[in-house]
């Protein structure tokens, strides 16, 4: 094949590819399910990316509160017996941040942008911010909302022991972004990107703990959050009315 | 713009998006640099990658065993004082499964095609599974190794009761692992892909504990264990000869 055939061939093959993201983004939009619980990070996060996106859904309310999700009739769903899982027609996704990547993924030219889906670099440094979110942030996080937040609501105590320990992980990791959010609007770039958003279940949660005090100590990193926690697309992901509402979205 | 003109454009805006991935890839392949550790579990992710891919490069040791990765030398390089760092010439990569996937990202058709890039819905599969290793996976087996493996070189005794809860959580993860893989010969697919082989490092050392009855116990969990620590790429990135040996790759 000649180089120009090749390239013709080539360009048709990558436009259709990439018409049939978006013929298939506007056939399947209301097909999609979401199985979750609205106080549920994990749910919120899947949540805000379907807001941010204007996308509409249904929601199937699994009660972690009377432990739905480790019963006989989820574990099929999900055996890890866990919320979210989201539904694409017969595609069923599992992992908040899996789902996140998915939904940007099929929607990249839709609502808000989440991530430079063009530029190699830019994406690299977004997925570098992704993975300290999954494997610096959220370590010690999760484990603050577990004992300051989850545990009382279940009638346990807190071990200040623990939470001691674990601010001094997250007050290290805070001063890592606090440098970082001096020369950058959000963590990956100047635009808000699932890197940003991926932090916002446990953030909310924090808020509302002494533990609040590590980030509003650190004047760029008090910016950022007020930032994004106030994005409107959070709100709605935050709000149990709009969960239970009848309709769609 | 008419619809075939703007299809041309569109077409040649993508192919030419396309073809720089590839002189891109060609251009650069021999300026990376890697700051690591042979021994080191994330590390080996990266090096895995790299020589999936067929991939030269230069390596710059970080002696963990006297805490290099901490010295003030180091923290510039990566805050959290961690390895391995990936530089691509300006451009510095952290955290070991976003490196994997921005290599495999650039070098899509090279070597190894670890991930399907042409198709979101097997993609949104992978990524999945990509996420179970992160959050399902990784913290108990990490903590598997950190006690039998990490502690006992530091001079430290294993927690025998963290062995025991820990060995209960990973065992439920498996149980889901065998049953996948009664279906399908790797994780996300019928192929190997980047889900497999961030699982590498970890069993590779928990292969030589007592934990690796948690593995040889479920028949499709073996095979694949089996099948994936003897790709001869996964060999060369445990190869600490390798490592210091003075010619790229």
């Amino acid at each position: 094949m000649s180089s120009s055939k090749l390239s013709v061939t080539l360009a048709l093959m990558i436009v259709s590819m990439s018409i049939s993201y978006e013929a298939y983004a506007l056939a399947h939009k209301d097909e999609y399910k979401i199985y979750g619980y609205p106080s549920s990070p994990n749910t919120r996060r899947a949540l805000a990316v379907l807001h941010e996106k204007g996308l509409s859904f249904d929601r199937i309310t699994v009660n972690l509160t009377t432990g739905d999700q480790q019963k006989p009739s989820f574990l099929p769903i999900n055996p890890f017996g866990q919320v979210p899982v989201f539904l694409d027609g017969h595609l069923k996704l599992i992992e908040s941040r899996a789902i996140s990547l998915y939904i940007e993924t099929v929607h990249r030219s839709r609502g808000t942008k989440l991530l430079n889906h063009k530029n190699y670099k830019k994406m690299g440094t977004e997925t570098i911010w992704m993975y300290i979110e999954s494997f610096e942030f959220d370590p010690p996080a999760s484990i603050l909302v577990w004992e300051q937040t989850i545990k009382p609501m279940k009638g346990l105590k807190a071990d200040y022991k623990v939470v001691n320990e674990t601010e001094t992980k997250l007050g290290k990791v805070l001063d890592v972004y606090e440098e970082r959010l001096k020369n950058s609007r959000f963590l990956a770039s100047n635009r808000f990107t699932l890197a940003d958003l991926f932090h916002l279940p446990n953030i909310e949660y924090l808020m509302n703990t002494t533990t609040k005090r590590l980030f509003e100590t650190r004047p760029n990193v008090h910016r950022w959050v007020a930032k994004i926690t106030a994005r409107p697309a959070w709100k709605k992901a935050c709000d149990a009315k709009a969960w239970y509402d009848k309709k769609k979205n």
